[in-house]
């Protein structure tokens, strides 16, 4: 028989049944459609736990317009949860208005009080046990006496039950009339960098190997980065190697591309040689370590037609008639330093050993310490083999995230995300207009994906130098970054950014000149004029807010100007708020006056408030909600204003 | 392992498993987002059969933008049926796509021109059985030789594969790899009355009982209505019965309402004598079944004080501390005629007990040859009972159908759809304005539930005289049954709609002045100047046109003109198009410049078309998509268009 109580809808979850997501301590809103036949009233909560252990914890939902229910779930471990929405009729408190709509309407209410006073005894009879049970019941009790009382006027038996605590008590007892459960849902608690990152990437060949590459560490964590990314760091093929800017004819010193993986030296478990020893690399995660970073590396699934898998194990590739091996292509485009792995084998033994060697790389790194990986190109490679290589990954360990790589379209996004992937490369590198980037930070936040796919926003990678970055100048490379590092919790940058590198390869595609994929790049980090203290101040704004840690609450607010957009973001608990204001226009200045909603900003709308510019330290008092605002690109992209309740100085 | 190719969204479906539902012929589309990792060509299908029996049928699915596929099924029986949407990878197509690129860009085709043949050939191997299989065979043998020829040009060799008949073959051939499958979709089929019906509602003793209501009926079919609905047919209770205008001081001769089931002469099983014998009430069905019409009785379960459950089944009542059975409220409302049933007794053999004894009622009335009943109040009754009694119901009598009147809040009435029942009453009762009503038909059309509840549109009830009719003129009445008549295929209206009845009882409520449900209420059918010839030209106008008997197909074609709204309807095969242009303004003519969407209109942009007015017969050539109309209200309240392709006189 199905549930007496509708309970449908319920969120957070994912289309197949597929865990939502969550990070440890982070608020879930958890929320249903829930209605029943009739005016009664119903009680509503939600339970969860670590699935299958322990007890259950418990937390009533309210009720929202139009019959949908909202209430709040904490996972405080790692690793898989489960919850139940649950529903009964709350027979007391349905009685309790009857019977005080009849009494304002002057009718006799004597069998009523008896009524409710058989309701309340039958409560006093379930209590037992606990210390507290018997206080309940003796409250009981007691009300139960004074509803019966006609010696009493009707107002003083009515009150007896708003007892502190009682109300409570009755709305489980004495039976939980018409109990109704949803689906046991799903839900995975990540770590906390799963949700709140900041990511910088860079190539270690160009800062000196791993030992260079940890002497940079310092200065980046000084940034505020807390994941450092690095391509490939395997041995590079020979055969059919890239020359610079991506030619087929490479000079005998030249590098070739990261992403060729496998030579002589090794495959995907080796290290290149040119960057250091597995010493080195030990000492690069270690110090990543004490600076309370961590090292991503990047699990990219194909090989150069060196890769010793080639020769080992010819099945797990394609072949040709003529006997060869499938190079990659994009019929007309070659890439024949590449061959893709034939993931599904005609053999099924060949593909659970193909599969199992995948896992093993995985196993490989994280037992040095990798607890991070970008995933190179995951649309490429089959989605069951996703969903089960990530569940038997974090199975054994639930600490260790990976990063889509997917820039594609967006349900196969979304597909990659339910499937198992922590973090999801965006859009956001090609939004630049008003209207599509801010309702893509709502779809991003609240759309139906927002329940498992976590964004991250990248102004610019390897592969992208997105259109406004494109002979850029510093204003648009600090607007661009401040967008990404406001408007998600994940955003990340690749190195030369700070240095506002600009310049295309060519009109027809977004790659860089001279691009580090297939040259070394050395750079003067410490020139004058980076970007650097604009970043390290961005960063500690995101450490020092809470808003701009967690995805869900984000509120824009209008105004006219399309070059100034506004939004704010709220802290889980809604102490802390963050509003963004920031001025598209990176050639000339713009003034507005803003449509506020204090009610986002968690302001009285009654009184004045406060609003302090975290990049620049000014503070400003605002009395209403329409408060004027100008920006000068050559000063500054935006103001991120922290928002404090009251105006300064102004007693309450 | 989850599927290879992904298959997400399939519709026609449920929130929650439930049937999604169609009637006999119905063309039903099926959609469903596919996709899988990489560029690989994909071939998806839909099969399905009345469930777990006989052959699959297959229908293959197109490609629509963003990776959502379309086809269309077709139930033939009533009765469950089961679909399932397949994918697999065209290895085939792929290969021909990627071979014809690169030879389009001068590559050297050698070896695919081999693989190819390879393909071909191993199709071949496996084709084996009928002589039709055998045919395809030699084709694929002939083609995997040409692709080997290398004295024929490339050109020639890439041909040789697009015989008639072959690519189809080669879709399936030799493996359907990465075959994706969804879950098996449920579909319940009703016979065709579920989707397209006119209903007419009366209150049998205000027509001289059975037998005057039974001579009432060719009048009712001669206006084109298929389906006449009852009130209550039962004995009415005495106590606490209800005097004219719903007073609680009756006369003597007051007759009470029908919803107050059940006395002395028995309850729901029984006929109110004042209506006549069994013999009368079989005379009725049969009359209705000879004119190929139906009778509908109402299904009200509750109870007078005078039914028998009361004192047979007291455990069947909700019973307060003082020894009384409690009538229905909603406090500070007291309805004492009514006891509502407790569909919860304590005792679960009395549940039982109960939920049979309703059953039964069904079966009485289904045995008497009622195959639709109108559900009183269903949304005051637990949604378990109808899951259940529903399915029970159709198991044993496929073709019997349920009408729920659950004037309520649109998740509950998308809930009772779900759980069973066949049509849904509507808030088109109170959509006036041009957008609102815009936006509910499609709604109703095309929304989220639109795969299960399907819509009927009554402009008024015994409990409703909505808005607009209030005092309301003729030209309000033909307005809101012809918007009611178009824009749903199944629509009804209670009797005194045809004679304009129009007296409200007060401004604080919508009941009818003098309302019938308290009173016999004689009326002169024939009168000058009544409803009835625009009411069944509107009829046949339905029966003549397929487009205003399906429910999904749908376009609204915008004009300036706030009084104006236009939409049209086209068959499942898009052969019939209707376009109905209505004027809201019922007090003054209303002109406009429509902006006609051609394509929907199933005509070609670039010639005239016809269009011919069906309740004048006037016709129209329009050459392009911005037709002006203009519309007297005194003479009509729309045009209803149907559509004709190619301008009539002028040759193609």
């Amino acid at each position: 028989m199905i549930n007496p109580i509708a309970i449908q809808d319920v969120r957070p979850r994912t289309p197949e049944g597929f865990p939502a997501k969550a990070v440890t301590g982070e608020w879930v809103r958890v929320s249903a459609d829930i209605f029943r036949d009739g005016h009664d009233l119903l009680f509503a909560r939600v339970i969860w736990r670590p699935t299958g252990a322990g007890d259950w914890r418990s937390s009533p939902l309210s009720p929202l317009p139009n019959h949908r229910w909202e209430g709040t779930i904490v996972g405080e471990d790692i690793g898989h949860h489960e919850y139940v929405v649950q529903a009964w009729t709350d027979t007391f408190a349905t009685w309790r208005r009857d019977t005080l709509v009849k009494h304002a309407a002057g009718q006799d209410v004597g069998v009523e009080l008896e009524e409710g006073a058989l309701l309340v005894s039958s409560a006093a009879a379930k209590l037992e046990g606990s210390a507290a049970a018997k206080q309940k019941k003796a409250l009981c009790r007691e009300a139960a006496d004074s509803l019966r009382n006609k010696d009493l006027p009707v107002e003083t038996r009515l009150a007896a039950v708003e007892v502190d605590g009682l109300l409570e008590v009755l709305k489980a007892y004495p039976v939980r009339r018409d109990l109704s459960s949803s689906a046991m849902m799903p839900l995975w608690v990540d770590r906390p960098r799963a949700l709140f990152s900041s990511w910088y990437e860079l190539f270690p060949r160009s800062n000196g190997g791993f030992e260079g590459t940890t002497k940079r560490l310092a200065a980046l964590s000084d940034m505020g980065f807390d994941v450092v990314y690095l391509p490939p760091i395997h041995p590079i093929g020979i055969t059919d190697r890239k020359g610079k800017n991506n030619t087929t004819s490479p000079d005998a010193d030249d590098v070739g591309s990261p992403w060729a993986i496998g030579s002589k030296e090794g495959g995907h478990k080796a290290i290149d040689p040119s960057l250091g020893t597995f010493e080195d690399f030990a000492a690069l995660v270690e110090e990543a370590g004490s600076l309370g970073m961590e090292i991503s590396l990047d699990y990219a699934l194909q090989c150069s037609p060196d890769h010793p898998w080639v020769t080992e194990h010819p099945e797990w590739f394609h072949h040709r008639p003529d006997g060869t091996i499938k190079f990659a292509e994009n019929p007309p485009k070659k890439y024949q330093d590449i061959y893709p792995i034939n993931f599904w084998p005609a053999k099924d033994e060949d593909r659970a050993a193909l599969w199992s060697a995948c896992w093993d790389i995985l196993e490989f790194w994280i037992a040095r310490g990798i607890r991070f990986f970008r995933v190179d190109n995951p649309h490429t490679k089959p989605l069951p083999f996703w969903a089960w290589i990530i569940r038997e990954v974090q199975t054994k360990h639930p600490d260790v995230l990976f990063l889509a790589e997917a820039f594609t379209h967006p349900k196969m996004m979304a597909r990659l995300a339910e499937v198992g992937f922590s973090q999801s490369y965006t859009y956001f590198t090609w939004r630049v207009g008003k209207q599509e980037l801010l309702e893509y930070a709502v779809e991003v936040a609240q759309g139906p994906a927002a329940d498992y796919m976590r964004p991250n926003f990248w102004p610019n990678t390897p592969d992208i130098l997105s259109g406004p970055l494109r002979n850029g100048g510093p204003a648009v490379f600090r607007l661009r970054l401040l967008l990404a590092a406001t408007m998600s919790p994940s955003y990340g940058i690749y190195s030369g950014y700070e240095l506002y590198e600009n310049q295309p390869a060519r009109d027809t595609d977004e790659e860089y000149l001279n691009s580090e994929k297939y040259e070394v790049r050395e750079r003067d980090y410490d020139a004058p004029g980076t970007l650097v203290p604009f970043i390290a101040r961005l960063n500690a704004i995101r450490r020092e807010h809470p808003a701009l840690q967690q995805l869900h609450n984000i509120v824009v607010h209008p105004n006219w100007n399309p070059n100034i957009l506004a939004f704010s973001k709220a802290s889980d608990d809604g102490t802390d708020v963050v509003l963004t204001v920031a001025n598209l226009d990176t050639a000339g200045r713009q003034e507005t006056t803003l449509n506020l909603d204090l009610t986002a900003l968690g302001v009285d709308s009654s009184r004045g408030f406060t609003v302090r510019d975290e990049l620049t330290g000014a503070t400003y008092d605002w009395w209403g909600a329409s408060p004027y605002v100008r920006l000068e690109p050559a000063d500054q992209p935006a103001h991120v204003f922290s928002v404090i309740q009251g105006v300064q100085g102004v007693a309450d």
